[in-house]
């Protein structure tokens, strides 16, 4: 390729959750071309040690380092939360979380400056989230709660219903009482569950969906490192280690649209 | 070892639900050396493609076959479902799957021939649980239902309370309006709902749980093969592809008493 601008973002995720930012990115930058890789055949990553976590985070990193992407953004917050300042000691190339912008965002919607986050066990036990909000403003209340049927519940495509509403209840109760006025949604599976999580809130809570903040970080970093691609139209190449049942149908709810060719990738083949 | 029957007795599944099947192995034949492999790194299979799960059982059996097993119990029903023809053909050790044992245990509980299985969505697409029932019983009425959330609920030790009775009423509504007199628990995780899954179902009708005819049906295979070890006690070694958080009380739950040391093992080293 004759310019760096050309080549493009790589987007990974354990899953094809990653898929609601990379359907972010295509909204905000549709000049862009991506690389997205899902690591299907050893999804997910939430509930894994932290050193396995790793691994498999460095295996996707370089996938899509080897391809010669100008940026790497990190589609998962499992791994944004255990494994990126490792990635980012590796690898030359400028990349980004998901849980900064999260973060960044959900402080810029909160008036009251009490921030509630839901995010998956792991998440929420590396305390990310709470200690970036803090740091950022120490005089705010923030309250964490891991929602572990939510990824399942996305995984099998049942976003709405009775069950989804119960666990919901379960899982937000309590942010309700701390009287929260916004809501981080910390994990690229949730904003799926944006109708249903609106129900059982009620108004007058904001909804932060971090994929939005992701891709407006990703331009901001394109921007300031001369890397944007402002022609286009860009495409988006999907690749997968595992091509499940349903995969189809499913990628399309996280993506909006369908996914053209996918394409089936073994990780592991190092630098 | 100086004989074959002082050989331990392999049992691997793609986590730690087959620790259901291992505690009935070590009830029934407390004099049995076990290993329990639980690839625990790549948990869960039944969401995976058939060609991915052939490939991770034939590394899960091999694991144990280079340990000199007498004997390989798989303990999953995907794996079974999908990759144990191909493991029979590979491996010269016996070797049982999880779903003839539940089969000839759901027939022989049946009164009434009224017949329903539940397991993951890969077990239930398979049909082999239908496909085997119907074989050695043309006459009785087979009804099955996949409930996808109760895998994420069990690994989050949620055995009980409203979120689970309600997904319950959900999947076994139908098998209830089919009049079933019982009900195959097709998946090593669900045991743990056995009193969740009464409560829902009422009286009358039976629950099969196929870790106690798998572990029936090993006593079997031992007998006829001149390889049951009578003297004891027996020991189990656990390994696992990844010691994931919580690893130990949940590991709890399901094999019923503490685990000892867990070893942590790489697998695809081969012959």
């Amino acid at each position: 390729m004759a310019h760096i601008q050309d080549r493009p973002i790589g987007v990974f995720d354990s899953g094809i959750g990653g898929l609601t930012v990379a359907a972010a990115l295509r909204r905000r930058l549709p000049g862009e071309e991506i690389i997205y890789l899902g690591d299907t055949a050893r999804v997910p990553y939430g509930t894994k040690s932290s050193r396995t976590v790793n691994r498999y985070a460095l295996e996707c990193a370089l996938f899509l380092f080897n391809r010669g992407v100008k940026m790497i953004v990190v589609a998962c917050n499992t791994v944004s939360a255990v494994a990126l300042p490792r990635l980012k000691s590796v690898l030359k190339v400028p990349m980004i979380g998901v849980i900064e912008p999260g973060v960044a965002a959900g402080l810029k919607a909160s008036k009251a400056g009490r921030i509630g986050v839901i995010g998956t066990p792991s998440t929420i036990a590396s305390g990310e989230y709470q200690r970036l909000l803090l740091q950022n403003d120490p005089g705010i209340q923030v309250s964490a709660k891991a929602c572990p049927l939510l990824v399942p519940m996305a995984e099998e495509g049942r976003l709405k219903g009775p069950v989804v509403d119960l666990a919901l209840n379960e899982y937000l109760g309590p942010l309700r009482r701390q009287k929260i006025d916004t809501l981080i949604l910390g994990c690229t599976h949730y904003p799926l569950f944006k109708e249903a999580i609106g129900g059982v809130l009620g108004e007058g809570i904001t909804l932060v969906d971090s994929a939005e903040a992701v891709a407006a970080e990703v331009e901001g970093v394109l921007l300031r490192e001369s890397l944007l691609r402002t022609y286009g139209p860009g495409a988006m190449l999907c690749c997968v280690t595992d091509v499940p049942r349903q995969f189809g149908r499913i990628g399309r709810t996280f993506f909006g649209e369908g996914l053209g060719r996918v394409h089936r990738v073994t990780l592991g083949e190092g630098f």
